[in-house]
C-alpha cells in the first residue's frame, strides 16, 4: 500500500549521521521521515559489521557499531519519525516551498526541506565470478560480511580476499573455526603491518592455512549445502579445499543511485556543501555525513553528527518562518541563576 | 617544583572539549598537555553539575554530566597527557615555530601548538554582600551549586534566586530535606514555565516556603555551623528563618583572564577562528569548544567534539612537518579489501 507522507524534514539515508539528523530536528521540534533502502535502520554500521568496536565516538572509549546505533535510535525514538525502509529515492522535484520525493515502493513524501545523509550510497560486496554462486549465497554458505561470529563455531572456513577484513577475520574465526584456509592472489596483504604479522605468526603455528597465490575457482556441493572450494593459480594448477563457508572480502562497490542525477555539483561521487549550514548548490537541500565534502572535511562519524545538528539549526527558519529560535543549550541549562 | 614541560599541543582548558581534544591529538600521534585552573579535569561538568542529565551528546539518550567526563577521561587516558591543574596560563609567547606558556604555579610549557579549550572561561558563583560569608563558605554551610543532593538529607535549607537552578533544586531538595524556604526579590520566577507552575504547586501543598518578596539581610551561628539566614523586604521588614544551609543561586560570573590580552581578535568574550581548521588570527593557536566562535557557531557540546577533531588534523603538519597523514576511520576501517 502506497502512502503520502508530509512532513517537515525527509532525511535520505539511516546510519548514524541520519539517525542523529532525526534527532536534532525533533529537539527543534520539527518532525521527520527517514528513507532507506535497506529493511532497517542503521546503514553500514548494522548491515555490515554490527560487532565492530568504534574508538573515535566522543563519550565511548569503544563501541561496538551496532550498540551505537542501538543507542542512537533510542535518542531518536521520542521523535517518532515516519520510516520508508527497503525502498529507495527515485525522485526529488521542488514544490512550492519545499519538495516532492517519491520512493521505489511508490511512496510520495512531500518535506519542507530534504537532509540527504546516504553515505557512501547504497552498498552492496564486490561478488566473485563463480558458477551457481546465487545457490550458495541463498543457504549462506557464501557470505560478504560476518554479523555473528559465533555462526562459525566448528565449521570449515575459506577467506578470500588481502585486505584488512580478510586477516581480521582470519585471526579472529581461527579460535572459534574448525578450519580457516586465506586464499589470496599475492604473498603480501593490504592489511595493517602488525596484522598482516600476527597473520602469518598464526599460519606458521598451523593455526590458519595460506593457500598463496591462490584464487577462487569454483564452489562444489548440493542443495545450497557447500562441500568444497576449488582454488586455481593463474598457471592453472587447482586445488580442493573441504569446507563448509566461503567468505568473500573484496571491497564494497557503492553507488549514489539517482541522487548523483539531481544536479547537486557531485566531486568525485561527494556532495560539496556549505560548511556552516551544510546546504547544498539546490537551496533547502542539506547534505551531511560521509556523502557531504567541503574543504577539510573529515570522514568521521562525529563530524556528521555535527553536520546534522548544523543542518537542522540551518532548516529550522524554513519550516518555522518568522520564528525566532529560542534554543535551550543543555549544556547551559542548569547552572547560574 | 616548578618544572618544564615539552609537549607538541598545550591545550588550555580540561573540559569535555579539552578531554576530547587531547584524545584526537592522541590520535594523530601528538602528545599533548591539558592545562587548567581547576583542581580536577572536567570543567563545569564536574564542578558545577555532575549529576545533571545531557540529552544531546549522540549515541547516549542521556547521560549525567560526571559520568561524559568519566567516558571522556577513559577515552584519552591511553593517550598519558601530562595534566598541569590548579594553575592559570598566564603568558602565551611565540618561540621558535612554536610558543611558550607560562602557568601561575610557576610552571613552563613549550608547544609546538595551542589549542584554547576554555569554555566560558574561569568560572565563579556571584556571591551575596553578606557579612561573615566566608565563615560560613568555609564549612559549606553557604553553597552555590548542589554536587550531591543526599547531603541535604533532613537539613533545613533556604535557597535564594528567582532562576532556573533557584526552582529546580528547591523542586529536588523538597523530597529529602526537612524544610526548603525559597527567597526571591519579585513575584515572578525566570524559570520554565512547567517548573515554575511546579514550584507554586509545591508551594500550596506547603512542601516548600517561598519568603517573597524578600532578599538575603544577614547570617547568623557561631564557628561557621550555620543557625539562621535572615531577610528583608525593600522597606526594611526583616525575617529570620532557622536553617542549617544556605543555597545561593545568582548565576555565574566568567572570566577569560589573560587570553584576553593575546592579541586573538575577541568577539563579546569570544575566539574568532577559522570554521574549517578552528584556527585563530594567531597562526598555530586554535580555539575549539563554547570559546570559539564563526558564522553559524551552535553552541553545542557536541561541536567541541568536532572543533577538537578539526584542530588536531589541522596542527598534524605543524607537528609532523612534510608527513603526510595516513589516517585510517575506524569507520571505514573493517569493511572491504
Amino acid at each position: 500500500m502506497t502512502q503520502i507522507v508530509e512532513t517537515d524534514v525527509a532525511i535520505i539515508g539511516a546510519g548514524p549521521a541520519g539517525l542523529f539528523a532525526v534527532f536534532e530536528c525533533g529537539m527543534l521540534k520539527m518532525r521527520a521521515t527517514l528513507i532507506d533502502t535497506l529493511e532497517a535502520v542503521g546503514g553500514q554500521c548494522s548491515a555490515l559489521y554490527p560487532e565492530k568496536p568504534i574508538y573515535d565516538v566522543p563519550g565511548f572509549p569503544s563501541v561496538q557499531a551496532g550498540d551505537l546505533i542501538e543507542n542512537l535510535k533510542a535518542q531518536m525514538a521520542p521523535f517518532k519519525p515516519v520510516e520508508l525502509l527497503a525502498q529507495r529515492v527515485e525522485s526529488l522535484s521542488p514544490e512550492g516551498e519545499g519538495f516532492v520525493l517519491g520512493t521505489s515502493a511508490g511512496n510520495t513524501v512531500k518535506a519542507k526541506a530534504v537532509i540527504i545523509a546516504a553515505g557512501a550510497g547504497a552498498f552492496g560486496p564486490n561478488r566473485p565470478p563463480l558458477e551457481r554462486l546465487e545457490e550458495f549465497e541463498a543457504t549462506g554458505a557464501v557470505r560478504y560480511m560476518v554479523t555473528r561470529r559465533e555462526e562459525f563455531r566448528g565449521k570449515r572456513v575459506v577467506i578470500a580476499g588481502g585486505g584488512d577484513s580478510a586477516v581480521d577475520w582470519a585471526l579472529s574465526l581461527k579460535d572459534v573455526a574448525a578450519k580457516v584456509v586465506v586464499v589470496h592472489r599475492r604473498p603480501k596483504f593490504r592489511a595493517a603491518p602488525e596484522t598482516a604479522a600476527q597473520l602469518e605468526e598464526a599460519a606458521a603455528r598451523g593455526e590458519i592455512e595460506l593457500a598463496i597465490p591462490y584464487q577462487l575457482h569454483g564452489l562444489e556441493g548440493e542443495g545450497g549445502q557447500m562441500q568444497a572450494v576449488t582454488l586455481s593459480t593463474l598457471k592453472g594448477e587447482v586445488k580442493r579445499v573441504e569446507a563448509d563457508h566461503l567468505l568473500a572480502f573484496f571491497g564494497l562497490s557503492t553507488d549514489l543511485g539517482p541522487i548523483a542525477e539531481w544536479g547537486l555539483g557531485l566531486e568525485r561521487s561527494h556532495i560539496a556543501v556549505e560548511p556552516a549550514t551544510c546546504e547544498t548548490s539546490i537551496k533547502g537541500v542539506y547534505a551531511v555525513g560521509d556523502v557531504a565534502t567541503y574543504p577539510g572535511k573529515l570522514k568521521l562519524i562525529l563530524q556528521g553528527f555535527s553536520e546534522g545538528a548544523m543542518a537542522a539549526h540551518a532548516i529550522h527558519p524554513r519550516v518555522f518562518p518568522g520564528q525566532e529560535l529560542h534554543f535551550e543549550y543543555s549544556t547551559s541549562k542548569g547552572v547560574g541563576g
